[in-house]
């Protein structure tokens, strides 16, 4: 173990078997990493509130549950993102203070109620395919301790629908927006309001929509300056970066 | 001439030398095509105000003023799209009463002024930049006889500007849209009217605008039922589809 | 309601309990919506004929019949596109009146039978693969109150076949090609006429189409100035371009 | 039936009633597509031994069966290509003489054995899975009435598989190359010999050639001036073009 | 100006010359926008220290002058990206105090030197090639009152040159990170830091980088989950982002 | 030399001093390639008539003429492709006979005028622009001996035009189609005639023309099964392709 | 047989009935790549600890049952890659020496046990979800006799974890490494070590991870120098280059 | 500075002041970074013979031969990779001993001229075009000590002309191939070798050769499981590469 060896170079020292120079010497060639993982614990350990995230599409049921139970043993928060029906069955067997959200097919545990956010996180969406995604985005930033407020099916081709939450627009500190198809509703809010805004492209429409490739280069393209956008379908990121932003 | 043998061949039936049903096997050898183009021409006829119309970009200031005389004297309108100065003042040395519309790049011979159009044709663009394509799109509906009306600079990330021309939008007939970057204009001006929404993709933008995919790709996505869209930075499209629906 | 908000505010200033500065200001801080709200409200009452629309596809039987229940009392006409036979029998159980229009993978509830449509709309398809997104236009075009007609399996590679139905063509007074593959239709088609071409590329075709693609681009840069394009597939929004066209 | 509305003309011209003149005038406006439709019979008639081809992958086996049985009727050559065993099976069922090749996943029925191409056409393929390709090729060569030989598994990875083939390759009028991935065949092959050579990109192969892209780009560039290419896994277009030529 | 007309529409209520009904009616019809356009100006007024913007690329030096003349008159900070020394000269010789960047290729006038961020931004770029994008990050947060530090060549391949700005990157309260070629360098600093980090995908790179398509793919795909991304070479959005965030 | 080592082995076994079963074995480790050389040589010299072909884009004029003299004395026939006038100066003052094809932007040595192919090549161009293109291919087929008719400007928008010279193209043996933009004019010929046709894409058009991709797209996908496609641009390849097919 | 046609040459030059010289030119015109074929073979054998290798998707389990068990009559070893559970019972049924790994879904049988690498070879993944790809280099490079360390979820958002295997990596002769998503990892272990780097995209992310071509990509601009690259999810090929570089 | 910090940390353990357990905790939390960059170092000075590499393309001559002078200091051999004849020039004029490559366009300083490489590098080129990338893989490949032997013009339509350098092939140790167009030519060399190739594509081709895009298309799906792939014209790393190899 490392930190005994490091101790045990402070002895030799004390005992004068080893000159301060010597031992600055060879401490330096001892390998640092294990000091830094200490020091990345430490700081992990100022990240309070940060769920454990456990990605399920594509894990079974049985292997979701294990890492589940391991990780709520931390005591923090667990997410559990793009989880089926059944495997929430399973970890709830096992962990019964687990909760589904079905809209946004995520199993949440959550332990560390404390609210980190200083203001609201408004999640928008622009029709009602995009809302399993904004979902995702407003189950991550709950957990991560932030008031959540969500306005869907606000998509610009009825943009009166949209000037008509302009009130709740305006009281988010930050804002993440979900839209498929052609992607055009992070410019239409990035552009009604002068808070940060979080992009999420999703995968919904056909065609030329490209499973989402439309909606993430009309976000790239924004001509509102205050959006910069995460992955298509990415709810969880963009719950993610907005709790970090709302927690300054 | 065809006409002329085919005269010939009714003659010789007249006066007996060949049968009808001779005449019938030799006419079924006869090319077609012939009399189609007659057809065709017929045809053509009938479409007036139609302008004959030269693509500029990369031709000789000699080989465009050529070309352009030789349509001039069909005596309808001529336009040269994508034109440069230079071109225009060598045009202009042969046909003195042809126009240069500068932020059009264009010339315009006009002769037949008559309307054509039954109602206004609004013209709008997203950014200044997105101006040449508009006015391709403003010079090509005004040269085939129609009144139009523009509408600039009402981006989406200003969606106030928008709002303040909403008359003018619902005055029209059919309208035209050009936009660069997101594209996302078109969808959201689809989404306050009920006429036919032309949209027009343009060039403007950089990195992942990739010169106008991803707002043609927005296009094609549009939410707005009512917008169909012809290709990057062809105002010159929009402007011709849009005058055809406007004659109807 | 707002109007009596409004109204209220107006009474109070009749009454002199408001000053009129008061009122402006209080006014000023009126969600502006509202008015515009009604304002479109009106507007839509102008678009009679337009249908409510579902997009069936990844919807539940249970889903579609209660979406399509709610817009049934609206008293208009109702589309489910991409619709299965299951999704019709679960409808059709609550709506008797509802048709299945099974080349369209189409649900249609027709209560305002009226023409809205001045003229012909000819829908024309290259192969008979296509048809599907042929008829999807047809249906939608029907009950926007349209005459349509049909032409099939007329794609370029037997050009006598669309020769022989240049009359038909002629006759309409709006033109929708469906196409596959090259997508080469379009250009032919509207070099034959003198109305406007909605073009919708089809995802038939293996390899090199890439569902659709080569399509697109092939109508995207179509050498007849009258074709505009909307996305793969979309036999709903052609029909419903055409539909707003032939209104004119 | 138009041939006799023309011959009624020719009729009243005899008869006097109709002159000249006025017979080229009315002419003019009949539908020419008639006449031309006429020709185009002839000149399919010209083209014995071309088979009538159904493309089955999609289609119901019933349906299959139905356009089968009508186009065996003509008594010509029939061919299925991407049929199933069970498409086979009812078709067999209605058609006794149809067989199964079931490496090329193709319904032949063969009347017409006579042999129009004037030498070999040969058939490369690179690896055991381009096989259903090149049998496709195979199966549409001899049934247009070809004498085909074949070489399979002859990668550029192993040179001398293909250098131990030479000869047979140098006795083709003709070469048709199947292969994937990297497609590098092609050009390997044409640089071998001094024949027209039809590449046919399959697409075998996994992450980065995608479904056969990056072969198509390849030989689409091949270095050996003789080759021209055909759409991926287009087997049936490649012996196609192969035997056409094989007649010249 | 519109409060006005609408006071007088108050004040014709007080007197009795309207009724209340016939005022909500004639309201009814007023543009809304004008209410709305006073929001916003209200809106805008909140929003201090923001610059005003000109894209320089593309425009001549008389062009710029006369816009940026035009913006300086407002009194706030006048920004113009993409500047070239040419345009620098122009504008310099109208507004004495407008300075150039010649890193950032950007002219600046600060009149509003209020710090309104927080605490430090800190820009962080791999290769020196990114310099530029960085720097107009840079300009943009400080115009926008921001203390800014930057960590410039410490790219992924060397990852001891970031390790050893660790103190640094702990020290932001946001971070912008600026990477051509592979763009794996905000992953990186993401996983150091639990701040937010907007990265920037740079054109640096050739062949493969596809002028920056391969930095941006990388980083929407990025494993941390604290990234989220703007356009290619688009510093100036990053810092604004950036500045925004520090403002909460 | 290989040949006498070999001979030199031969006159061993022949003097007793190596046995038969020695001389297989020891000729089996001889490397083979150097007979292979040599009987390639000799299949070059049956291929008479090819063209020696030098790439004149980038290259020097002292480049271009100093390899255009050294295959001048093959004796051969020499095709410089996308040569500038430069080129063709410098080319000209060492060899008097080269002369210069301006349209093709092709230098031409013919010393060989035999006739190889039998029949008639056609080439077909869709617009003005795709000129160059169509005539690179003309040279390249005139070079290699064969009559060569041209059909220009017959595009798709127009199909009339195409119809008119139906009786050219059934005349031809092999036909060669250039066409940029929507690329649909190989389609439409193939469909008209049963010979081979070979489908030249160009890079005419723009925006999502995409530089020839989307008239690639479209010929890969012909609904006409004699097309096969080469390069965009490559009129030599088709050029050459048709002429190997017209020698059969 | 051919070297007995060789002898038999060589029969009747010793016989007198044959000169040297006509020998010569006989051969001359022998099929050289008899001579050739043998030459590999040889090569073939020197190649000792090579696998003979099946790819197994979508071939079924007999017919993977018969490739292995005639592979494995050669005497060497034998590696099945993306074999499934079934394949596997299959071939194990009838080779009882057969095992499987898991992890790999590869199936191997390893008769030569030789140690052919010199070194270490170090296989590096990036999450857990890359450990399919990773275990198919480890179970590659191990069946050709190497010593393989492998180290896995050391991805870059987490530097310190990759930091604390330092030691590891600077033992390695060679590393492979795998890495999905923004496929960052390759450049940052490259940028550690002063040995070849093989990096592996994973097919691993969704969204704009496009399957492994971000990850491709970011791999194929590495900024360090020692980066070279395999397919997309090709664990095989990279442990096969590995094996290859550690023999030397 | 650091080291003393440490120091006084050591100081004060053996004056008893600190206990070992307490200089643990606090070295815990010193920064690691700066022991790691001296272990760094370290590990650099055990690469000997590394060049120093400068970028040489879109730099100032001025500013190379400022970097190449501060880098020549350091005694070890400097390589500049896309070097114009100016930029050599001023470097020139400072450092006498450096010298141009003109074919490789790379300007070399070889101080360290040591043998580092064990075995021979051959560098193999498709076409005389690929000469430059292949150029700088030589140059970067001798400057690190190897021996290089180069064989250009061997592409594969010819595949005789790569047959008869087949001993050249299997003398070296590794082998860098360079192909643009199809890329073919690794894939062909990788089966006729049993060492690692190392394959570059190059941007030489037109139309679809994408700039090199078909080309790495090609390469990442070779069928010859040796080869691995660089970065488009990426000669320097397919030397750095190689060298690396060439050293184990």
């Amino acid at each position: 173990m490392n930190p005994e060896s490091i101790r045990k170079l402070f002895e030799e020292v004390r005992k004068g078997k080893v000159s301060p120079d010597d031992a600055v010497q060879r401490l330096r060639h001892l390998p640092f990493e294990d000091l830094g993982f200490a020091k990345v614990d430490h700081h992990r350990s100022l990240r309070m509130g940060m769920p454990e995230v456990i990605f399920g599409q594509g894990k079974a049921p049985a292997q979701v549950t294990q890492i589940f139970s391991r990780l709520a043993k931390h005591g923090g928060n667990v997410l559990v993102t793009r989880a089926s029906e059944k495997q929430f069955a399973a970890v709830k067997s096992k962990n019964s203070k687990a909760e589904y959200r079905e809209l946004a097919c995520a199993i949440v545990l959550r332990k560390d109620k404390k609210k980190y956010g200083k203001g609201v996180i408004a999640v928008v969406s622009a029709g009602t395919s995009d809302i399993p995604v904004a979902e995702e985005a407003v189950v991550t930033a709950e957990i991560m301790g932030n008031d959540v407020e969500h306005l869907y099916d606000v998509g610009v081709a009825g943009i009166h629908r949209l000037l008509a939450n302009r009130e709740a627009l305006t009281r988010a500190r930050v804002i993440v927006v979900c839209a498929g198809m052609e992607g055009a509703l992070p410019s239409v809010v990035g552009g009604m309001v002068g808070v940060p805004v979080i992009a999420v492209p999703t995968s919904v429409g056909y065609g030329a929509a490209f499973k989402g490739v439309a909606a993430l280069l009309g976000m790239m393209n924004s001509c509102a300056s205050n959006v910069s956008v995460v992955n298509i379908d990415n709810g969880f990121g963009a719950g993610y970066v907005a709790s970090l932003i709302n927690r300054l």
